[in-house]
């Protein structure tokens, strides 16, 4: 057969992969391999090596992954979604789907870790903020949280943090949302905190708690009046947080203006989609007092070099850096993306949209209301913004099952009751088939909706009494042409990888195919409710077990969980599932992570908050764990030993040799080995962690698997275990890591696509060839700086570091200069001083070309002559292009006194005339601290204080 | 009712038009109205305004209208389509299609008239020409004409063009698409061409015909050596034109090399999908010889003012131009966004991915085939590429029938012949079904592919001698990584509607908004054959329905052919139906096309092309039509007067007040009007042509119904008649405008959206408001620079021209200046030199905001002072920056000389740091023409001769 028919398929690995075949040949030979297998077997240890296929399958094409996920998302049924509990129907303006969402340019950005190439989302993020602290009506607010269930956790770890009361209670409205209360009471039972849910109005005793979880409007729709509570939380130095719907508080009074401390909640209404539960921006707002305790990322106005406004991450060193063990919240991610929908989707609307959005929301909620109290249905709520609960007693499977019938989803909270919520998609016919579905009565209807008369619903003394949005931001853009070239405009100002490498140790920035991103804003996975019955969600539930399966297979678990849905959530969650297996088998005393010294932040934060003490592994000169320092301290807490948490190949780039030794050792010490699954890019198709000796790995979807990262998030950390600990993945004895019981569901189909299309050869290649690119980077650069750590037989693994201490110390040229004057070549800089203070971490991906690592390496050396010279006392440092990069327009225009030429400013290494020119000069961080905005400025804000 | 239900929709509308309600008061004042009635009566003739709903309907919102496309999409049927016969399955790159076709960088790009912003698409164009010229194996190659249909008369046309030879018949290889033979038919016919159809090896008389077209494979798959012919042709002194198949190519002996003169074709198959028709690429190949009488546009390389390479479009002054009324072609747009979307497509596959998929396609015919034959069915073709035909006597039906009951479409040749043609999708599963389709018996069929040996079907002589793409672009972009920032790159050199306006008079860049542009590429448009059966495509005759009704409704039109795939096919098309409406009441005699001095160069190339001789009415000196003179030709053609060719309003951006009038003069000489709809962007919601007294107007889609222009094509040019001109419409009497019988059917869902979401009042608004725009910048302008013509009331239409002749004669300065230095502040200048030579055009349509509006005004107005310097003497015109302009970082790094500062010369009036650059400075034309490089250059050819 195989003769008579041609080759079907062009390879989508070879789009993938960047290096070509006939390029292949030199680079071994610069990294000193005289094949990939002699690389890999000089690379990987023999010990964890097995090449054998993982089980994957063949690959299929484009358009045969594209089929099949078609094919999939055809067996979820798209119904009107009124089931509300935190996710509702909403309209993604096409403009921005096609260019934000469906855009490589905002997509497949990093993290504005470097701001300079960053302005473009620093100010939609910016806006974001904006938008959230003045719907919150408190003072500063963040660029976001994951999802409201773990925004709703983070405010009671920050309610903690600020309180000065001694209590370890906290109190949650009763009528809040099921799977928020879920997060909560996951997050606080490690913490040692007691969780009392209840009414407040009557099961609060303000003066026993550190803080309250208030809903507003209740999980039921329930709308009422907090500040009584709030001032008696206040009375007794408790802190009140408010757990609140964005399109409501535009109708509503702010929970600031109620006298909240903390407002959380989601945006996804604002235009995200609600893809089976994620991703979703959630949002946090506090008062200015506890901004340095406020977790996730904050968007602040600095200046730059010339002095002009720009934009950066403010207050850098956040809660996981600060207090590693110490933390309560190991949130690292936000939700970039999404959080930049939501804020174009207020930008596009401006407040008057908002508010005919917001209005027309609420008044089909109370025609509906008040439509069926006059067919004699009993509804529960009588003050409400969009969702109402009625009792229907012995006919509610009845209702239930007629409103299904016409395609429309309401929810069932039990007991004979019924949650319905409208939003801004919601139609008169839809309302009239709910009136329908209490009374089939055609006579009836058709008189009752002829006799009614509606009024609002929301008292008045809750009617929002500021005024909404007023910055111009929200004005300037209301024509489609006016926003698309807005958001053109904004993208230009960044550097993303459709247009250079993004050489990051820390993320692994490899294509995020297009032919992946497709199927992610079909209707079929897009408007798909979390909660939806699972007759209707059979898509989802195959492209679930799809990926579990595959996922078993590469990494050699025997079970997944999908929930946490960034890659600390992961850890976080791989711990719990340890903790709960100790605990089931009476082991309660094991409480000692042991975690090595390289470790990233997150791992001891997650510790931490898995209630575990944080022990500190030694590492040796090359970056390895000590394994004569992890003996002893495995001695030293002979019995306490719950988990080692260990990242490999090693934050240093390196397969270490004795990760079998190590994985024993804690075995045999009776610990669970939690390996990191950060670096699983240099392991896929090589090696398997489920069959070399650990027990738990979270798999970062966003880097390993092909989720864009979306200038910071959405990032994606489901968890694989052995069959040991699977009882205790989330979902199982009321762990809920995160709100939804997939995580982002959404965007699943993007690393589902990627494994079709990889199939088992392609997936190992993929390794191969990062592996290779990494050397080859290492190899040409090493003549150049020294590379700090390599394996046994002087390989790196997938990624590199280069050690610029010595030049620090030499020659005053700090990694930031560096970082700074790549962006004069057009580059994205590097992993900067992590995880070794002073040194690029450098990650090319398997796709990158020889001609992209060569521009880079060419940079690097470039520079490196620049460096000379000051070395050499030719020139200043202060004179030198590396202390003014970056280099922009206006410089070159205005004028010239430096040593060099503008032409060996701005085009240095014969750099391209179009190259990409960063819009801003060097940032003045201290500057922006010191001076904190963190909403969009009025010009007279710029004034320097 | 109504107070019950809030107002649910959002009008679209408000995002279709740019400024906002609360800035129109202002505008009004400036332009001198005391309301948009007020103004609209003063500009628009009261015989003719009528502000009546035209009954398209009230508006839809965005969700709605996609709901709607997305109901009519579901009535068409995706089949496995080896119909053939000119259309293909094909494999369209996702990364092609988010970032070419859904991108609109990319589609909303003008036609590169204006080379320094437009260096991304001639770029990517050059590569097509180069791609042609390479498979054809001839010299020079143009950037794309319309179909293959209209390719094959325009090489009939350029045949007659450059043959000495004395005859007028033109033979036409009986094995020839239909279509096309009905197409050259059509064109033929008025030019009083005899054309003969016969087999070229028995039926052909070389000493008797100007030219012969060839068909290389034929349209019944076979493959016939044609160096024998062509020897005979050329013996004759004829010329011998192949068209040809460009996938067969990649395997084929080139046309060039077999000693054609012409090579023609479509390359559709490469990445674009059939979309019920078009739209696609022709292309055009020839010798060196005859490229100054190839039709169509032509990119070359010339230098710009640093000597660098640049590209531009070369030998503008085309056929119609040089020509008009003795022109024998009226092509004006071509097909850009396909062009580039193919050429893209060879660039990813490079010439190793061509051959595997040629290959691939080849070897699954030749299984096919010999599959068939071994079943003992009469395989009548023998040597082939992708298709054969073969005789199934009296079982053809239930063959037929048989594929397509397993989802294939053959093509029923007639009397019990059956076309099948491979593609790159097609898959052994496909083959064994059709073998079953013949044959099922299962057994049988086992045996025969178990036994199954198979060779090659293409004739030793007729492979491919020469080597393929050689050219480095073709294969520096195979990961998805490197095409992504090849495209990327390119279109950041250019500007198109997503960073500014384009505010042209010769055409009409309005919005193209996202949710227009959505439906396009599902696959219920997009993978639809053009003769696929009707009950499969119910969808497109829905959609077709629709427009009909609509546009109907809009004109005051009775009628409507979507056939003409370009405004001046639908110029001809009108005028064929007049020709026929004549001839049918035997009033043969009619030959006379009046068309004022004013008029758009196609609009005498097509009376010519339809046989009619061109009078030219004189303009007064507001550049209306002189009536005295019309009557003047009117009589002294009495008789003959076949039609008027009026464009209304006028190119001079009027209304004329006497079109009625003009309409009546015409009629009563027996004529009929032919109203040309390229300004009706102007008219719709306010005048209607078909009832104020116009016969018959093409409209543009791609102007007045947002078809985005593509950087260049597609465009879109659909007739309507009155019921009088119905009979003579194309598909009817035989006669064919284009290849396919509606024409560019994939893109008619952008118009129809417009459409739905705009309703009869948003249409009406945004007429009203394009007219407000163009007045208000007539009205800040017409303070700084003469607006050449006004209406009665000193109102322009929607659009305006501004006289610079005085600013030459007096200063110096040029046009050309003016526009370049447009670019500086970031803007595409207004249409150069039409209709009058030496002014601008403006045009800024109703989607510009005031903003974008005093931008633009400023800029000009800024301008204006810089020449007020000149003209004082402060300056010399050589060294003033309008002299330099457009400015790029390459000047602004170099040495400067110049006696204004580099700020003045980049960041004039005080425009952004982060503003658009020119990737290249001024081009030098003259030295293009006379240098002509029309492929891409190796570095050599840099260098000057």
């Amino acid at each position: 057969m195989t003769t008579l028919w041609p080759d079907q398929t062009e390879a989508f690995s070879s789009r993938h992969i960047g290096p070509r075949s006939s390029e292949i040949g030199e680079m071994l030979r610069v990294v000193g391999a005289s094949s990939i297998d002699d690389l890999i077997d000089r690379t990987v240890p023999s010990a964890i090596l097995d090449r054998s296929n993982h089980g994957v399958g063949a690959a299929l094409t484009e358009q045969e992954a594209l089929a099949r996920l078609r094919e999939i998302a055809s067996r979820n049924v798209v119904m009107t979604s009124m089931i509300g509990q935190g996710y509702y129907d909403t309209v993604l303006p096409p403009v921005i789907q096609r260019n934000i969402l469906e855009n490589p340019a905002w997509y497949t950005a990093y993290t504005p870790y470097q701001p300079e190439i960053s302005q473009g989302r620093l100010e939609a993020l910016l806006n974001f903020q904006t938008l959230v602290a003045d719907l919150t009506g408190l003072d500063i607010a963040n660029a976001s949280l994951l999802d409201e269930g773990t925004a709703c956790a983070e405010a009671m770890g920050l309610a903690k943090r600020v309180c000065k009361a001694k209590s370890d209670r906290f109190f949650v409205d009763a009528d809040t949302h099921p799977q928020t209360i879920a997060v909560i009471r996951t997050r606080a039972e490690p913490l040692g905190w007691e969780i009392v849910v209840g009414n407040p109005e009557t099961d609060l005793d303000a003066s026993t708690v550190f803080g309250a979880l208030l809903s507003y409007p209740g999980s039921s729709g329930a709308l009422r009046n907090p500040r009584a509570i709030i001032e008696a939380l206040h009375a007794n130095g408790a802190i009140a947080s408010v757990t609140c719907d964005p399109l409501a508080l535009v109708m509503l009074e702010s929970p600031g203006a109620l006298g909240a401390d903390i407002a959380i909640g989601s945006m996804q209404r604002f235009g995200v989609p609600m893809g089976g539960g994620g991703p979703h921006a959630g949002f946090m707002a506090t008062r200015d007092a506890y901004k340095r305790n406020m977790p996730g990322r904050l968007v602040g106005v600095s200046r730059d070099s010339a002095g002009n406004p720009a934009y950066r991450l403010a207050l850098q060193t956040r809660e996981q850096h600060i207090r590693r063990e110490k933390a309560t919240s190991n949130i690292c991610t936000a939700q970039v993306l999404l959080a930049v929908i939501a804020s174009m989707y207020a930008v596009y609307h401006g407040p008057e949209g908002l508010r005919a959005i917001a209005g027309r929301t609420h008044r089909m909620a109370s025609i509906l209301a008040d439509g069926l109290r006059a067919l004699a249905v009993k509804v529960e709520t009588t003050a409400f913004f969009d969702t109402i609960t009625v009792d229907a007693g012995a006919s509610a499977a009845l209702v239930l099952q007629r409103a299904r019938d016409v395609g429309i989803n309401l929810r069932d909270a039990g007991e004979g009751r019924i949650g319905i919520s409208c939003d801004e998609t919601t139609s008169p016919d839809t309302i009239r088939a709910l009136w329908r579905a209490f009374c089939p009565d055609e006579t009836r209807l058709a008189k009752v909706e002829q006799d009614l008369s509606v009024a609002s619903h929301i008292p008045a003394e809750l009617k929002r009494s500021a005024d909404l949005l007023t910055h111009a931001v929200f004005q300037a853009h209301r024509s489609e042409t006016d926003l698309l070239r807005y958001m053109r405009a904004l993208s230009d100002k960044d550097l993303a990888l459709d247009r250079t490498m993004i050489p990051l140790g820390s993320c692994t920035m490899k294509l995020n195919a297009t032919a992946e991103m497709i199927p992610i804003t079909w209707p079929e996975f897009a408007r798909i409710h979390p909660f939806a019955p699972a007759e209707q969600t059979q898509g989802y539930a195959e492209l679930f077990a799809y990926l579990e399966s595959t996922l078993c297979a590469v990494s050699g678990y025997d079970a997944i969980s999908l929930q946490p849905n960034s890659g600390a959530q992961g850890e976080f969650a791989g711990l719990l599932a340890i903790r709960g297996y100790h605990r089931a088998r009476g082991d309660d005393a094991r409480d000692v992570c042991l975690i090595p010294a390289s470790a990233h932040g997150t791992n001891p934060a997650s510790a931490q908050m898995a209630g575990m003490k944080v022990v500190v592994v030694a590492c040796d000169t090359n970056g390895n764990v000590d394994v004569e320092d992890l003996k002893a301290k495995i001695a030293q807490h002979d019995g306490r030993v719950s988990a080692i948490m260990i990242t490999y190949p090693s934050t240093h780039g390196v397969f270490e040799e004795r990760i079998v030794e190590i994985c024993e050792l804690v075995h045999a010490a009776g610990g669970q080995v939690y390996l990191d699954g950060a670096n699983l890019n240099a392991q896929v198709g090589l090696a398997r962690p489920g069959l070399y000796g650990a027990d738990v790995s979270h798999f970062n979807l966003h880097k390993t698997f092909c989720i864009p990262h979306g200038g910071g998030g959405p990032g994606m950390g489901p968890i694989g275990v052995g069959s040991h600990l699977a009882p205790y993945l989330p979902g199982n004895n009321g762990v809920a890591i995160s709100a939804a019981p997939y995580g982002s569901a959404s965007i699943l189909p993007i690393s589902a696509a990627y494994i079709m299309m990889m199939g088992d050869d392609g997936l190992r290649q993929a390794t191969e060839m990062a592996i290779l690119n990494a050397n080859y980077i290492a190899a040409r650069l090493g003549e150049h700086y020294p590379v700090l750590y390599r394996g046994a037989n002087g390989f790196t693994a997938h990624e590199c570091i280069i050690d610029l201490r010595p030049l620090k110390d030499q020659v005053g040229v700090t990694v930031d200069d560096i970082a700074k004057r790549l962006i004069d070549h057009g580059f994205h800089a590097p992993t900067v001083s992590f995880p070794v203070a002073g040194t690029f971490m450098i990650e090319p991906t398997e796709s990158e070309g020889k001609v992209e690592l060569d521009r880079f390496c060419d940079a690097m050396i470039a520079i490196r002559g620049e460096i000379a010279k000051v070395e050499a006392g030719e020139v200043a440092m202060d004179a030198s292009p590396l202390h003014f990069a970056p280099h922009t327009t206006a410089d070159l225009a205005g004028a010239w006194d430096r040593p060099y030429s503008r032409e060996e400013g701005c085009f240095p290494g014969g750099v391209s005339t179009t190259k990409y020119w960063s819009p801003v000069g060097r940032l003045d961080n201290a500057w922006g601290d010191r001076n904190l905005v963190c909403s969009c400025p009025d010009i007279s804000s710029y004034i320097e204080d």
